[in-house]
């Protein structure tokens, strides 16, 4: 688990923007489970941020020049700024955000890389049908909290998973999950899910891993669709973690597993964010940010989150 | 690992065929990986044969007396036989072979179960792509050896896994796998998949499990097929055979793993025949047959083939 002390704030000079590149003060900064993998030396499918290197994070922000046809001082957007006040970034990286629409820290969210990554994998990957049975673990994170109620959209029986009732309560109460399961309090895990699902499970979104991915896996229904979107468990584990094979559920439930990262599915970004855009304009998605303030905040909102501390996106407020 | 006194032969009655059946003298008899999951009470995809029936099988026969339409005495079947000299069988599952287009066996071999499983599960589930890397593990077994030969017409380039040198030369030498890897003598089964699949493993069918699976995930390429046919290697286990969880290889790979049973894909079992029949015809497909002779036999075989004594498909010549 990183510790404070594993940060360090430093002041450096102002970046420069280069010919194609805009300069960017950060607004809003994300904070994300995936970047636990970033610092870290272990096999991953981005290189690592190198000890000394700023953090990477994805940010919104207000452009305060620009070198790059279609962005002017001023432009709210959103783009890899990292843990940083100002950033020089290539305008191809660059999405301008219209603040009228909804709030800018919304690009961050539902209508960023968590609603995305909600969208793709659970449609694109799970393809739920009415009547599936869905589960979501970390279902009160940013990615969570807007596949379970796309999952109802799309005619699912959704069933959470997360470590804490109020998260769980709120899951219910204000997004529609069917059912919740506290994997913290709840004893038999098992028979927790034989319980809410006794059809078996017909779609898993896994972005958490471990023993309670083992438990759901003895639950896969006929052509079940697990689609693994992190492994928040594993991120701190300095010896590989051991679990039962998982093949033999597999086989017999003749179920899939399948790897997702929503950067490859960036060519169909445009007609998600419309889709996401129309559902939350229409009162069909409801999304709950945890905000601190202050860019020496971002480390240990960073642990909170890695602690499971936040309901819903995790966000750092660095200047208005 | 079962022993031969948990079998026995007896005497029964002969069985009487009612309408819409069919009496079947057993000629050939299919020893299969598959029927050490049914002589089992784990949770399987198919209910146990319990203590004191005749243990389930495929068989190759002769119809001795015919109360359903379409059969008469003398013709040749494939049908769910079991371990016994005859047996009373519903016409809906048998299927008429030529003997005279090739082998009575085959129909339990290349143009059988073990072939179509090697079909379906290859081109229908990983679906490989010319210049794939394809691992087959029990290379030399019944599904495996057709399964090399069939990714090499599609274009692939092949890596056979199994424990007996011998066996790996026929792949190699006379199937035509390009790598071949003994488990068993190998050492270091990573640095192996290094060497001869550099860039990774396209395509992994997966009827043996275990650590070599494990071994195999480390090396799983972008967009990885990985299809689970069997789980030999975990059959005999009293305990869970426990690993580093595997989900993770998936997610940095975006690799897909399907559990496989090839009955699911009876409905295309004719399209798939006519197609093994063909390259069969035009020596594109080989294969080789571990037979014995004598139904008191069966166990004996059916314990070596658990063991891996097998080269290719292993049959018992009940009668003739």
């Amino acid at each position: 688990m990183p510790a404070p002390e594993n940060f360090v704030l430093t002041s450096a000079d102002m970046p420069i923007a280069s010919a194609g590149q805009v300069l960017v003060q950060t607004l809003v900064l994300s904070l994300d489970p995936y970047m636990r993998g970033r610092i870290s030396d272990a096999k991953n499918y981005a290189a690592p941020v190198a000890i000394g290197e700023v953090v990477v994070g994805g940010t919104v922000g207000r452009v305060v020049e620009s070198h790059a046809p279609g962005f002017a001082p001023g432009d709210i957007v959103e783009g890899p700024g990292g843990w940083q006040e100002f950033a020089a970034i290539a305008a191809s990286q660059l999405r301008k955000i219209d603040p009228e629409l909804a709030p800018p820290s919304t690009a961050l969210g539902v209508l960023g890389m968590p609603g995305l990554t909600a969208y793709f994998s659970l449609l694109h990957v799970a393809q739920p049908v009415p009547g599936d049975v869905a589960v979501i673990s970390g279902a009160a994170g940013a990615v969570g909290q807007i596949a379970g109620q796309i999952a109802k959209l799309a005619g699912c029986t959704v069933v959470g998973i997360a470590g804490d009732d109020d998260k769980l309560a709120y899951c219910v109460n204000e997004l529609g999950f069917d059912h919740a399961i506290n994997y913290k309090t709840v004893g038999d895990i098992q028979a927790a899910l034989t319980a809410v699902c006794p059809n078996g499970v017909n779609v898993y979104l896994d972005g958490v891993g471990g023993a309670i991915s083992h438990a759901v896996f003895n639950h896969l229904s006929f052509k079940a669709r697990v689609v693994v979107i992190g492994q928040i468990s594993q991120s701190n584990l300095t010896e590989p973690d051991m679990g039962p094979r998982s093949m033999r559920y597999f086989l017999t439930s003749r179920a899939r597993m399948e790897g997702f990262i929503v950067g490859d599915w960036a060519p169909r970004n445009a007609e998600a964010l419309a889709r996401l855009s129309a559902w939350l304009k229409e009162g069909k998605l409801r999304y709950a940010e945890h905000a601190v303030d202050g860019l020496e905040n971002a480390p240990a909102a960073f642990i909170g989150m890695l602690k499971g501390a936040n309901l819903g996106k995790t966000i750092v407020n660095v200047a208005r």
